[in-house]
């Protein structure tokens, strides 16, 4: 049960990486989605086509799997495969895998597509996702469940949309909120912890101009590893949650 | 009079590009630079390399003329030389070029060699360069002068530096300060307007957490171009200063 796979090569560049030479979650999903639009593109399908058609992709949620994270310099392989798809959504997977093909990083992805007028999702359009060979399947793909911020213990911080997080899709870039999401987390325990999952959901859009409120709750569990449950708020809007799961370096 | 050329393609990302589907300045900047850093490699001359030395490259000025900016999913050409150096600089040319060797983007830059522990800039080391084969010559390179805020017209903003803003070299990320310019900038103006040439000056580096300042004043030219004076500030210190040349679309 699985569609077309596309594959490329990527060296890790010095800039996509953080302050310990790991490429920094943004960097890395921005290259991946690329690949997806490699392969778009390849089948005849590029982003323009869908804005002429006045729709657009939209990430819904990735819940990311991390088992190494590559390094500056490293060659990777970045691999992309559409799974299947519903009535509303279609289901890719993402890996980062070393040159011997050792899985580094998976990726599960729900997409929608949206149309730009009305900004609301419409059905998949089968014609759209029939390039892709994906599975047609009935049911929903449930994903775990996000654990809420914890109101009490909760801290937060301000952040501006910039007019440089919007992207040539016009809207702000899906990546961005990682930035939102991790810099909120104090320098120390992104020093001593490396991180092992996320699962993030974007709920609503945010827009240019606007101050959002990114806030951050952390909570040990019964493993030993620890939770951090994140909510990006635009006024009383809740735009996107996401929880991370750190384990100690 | 011109050292070693080194040249990679690349392909345009869409995360790369702004609202309007041209390829951003820090991102072409760091494309650019990560050019250099290949052509370091290989001649032998990592970043690790320099790091094991207690060194560290350091950009003092970029000077960026700009005849069109590349656009999402060009394939271009970029291009590196190490032109020349003196006792306390070294200059390299970055150019960005479309496939028929047109002449798209063109950076002259000015770099220095940082002692890490000191955070100061010591005397260009013969041995270091001595790969790129640039010409070594008396004379600075004067660029041209940076034309300052002006107090009572600025406008500023706010700009916290966060932990994503520092890369693998453990510094903030040169191009880093483009964002921090040009979000300053009026939306409507970026729509109404482009970049033809860029100077911006790093005079001293900002750490993670502070909060900085970026100001911007707008002056009209006698050549009917609008030039816009920009200025960092870390409490009373001046990190950085730029001037951008626009013109309207």
């Amino acid at each position: 049960m699985s569609g077309l796979k596309f594959r490329t090569e990527h060296q890790v560049r010095g800039y996509e990486c953080d302050f310990q030479g790991e490429i920094t979650i943004p960097s890395l999903i921005n290259e991946m989605v690329h690949v997806s639009s490699m392969q778009s593109e390849a089948l005849g399908n590029t982003e323009e086509s869908m804005m002429m058609r006045g729709l657009s992709w939209i990430i819904i949620q990735y819940n990311i799997d991390i088992s190494r994270i590559p390094e500056r310099d490293e060659r990777i392989i970045l691999e992309t495969e559409a799974v299947s798809y519903n009535r509303f959504f279609t289901y890719r997977i993402f890996r980062a895998l070393d040159l011997e093909e050792n899985l580094l990083v998976e990726v599960f992805t729900t997409f929608s597509i949206m149309d730009l007028e009305t900004r609301k999702m419409i059905r998949i359009d089968k014609e759209i996702v029939a390039p892709y060979k994906a599975d047609e399947i009935r049911t929903l793909i449930r994903q775990p469940k996000i654990v809420s911020v914890c109101e009490e213990t909760k801290s937060e911080k301000p952040f501006r949309v910039r007019y440089l997080d919007i992207d040539a899709n016009k809207h702000v870039n899906n990546a961005k909120y990682f930035d939102w999401v991790i810099n909120t987390v104090e320098m120390e325990f992104l020093l001593a912890h490396q991180i092992k999952s996320i699962n993030i959901k974007y709920e609503k859009e945010v827009e240019f101009g606007t101050m959002i409120s990114s806030s951050i709750s952390t909570k040990e569990q019964e493993d030993g590893t620890i939770l951090t449950a994140h909510q990006i708020i635009n006024g009383t809007t809740i735009a996107c949650v996401a929880n991370i799961i750190w384990e100690k370096r």
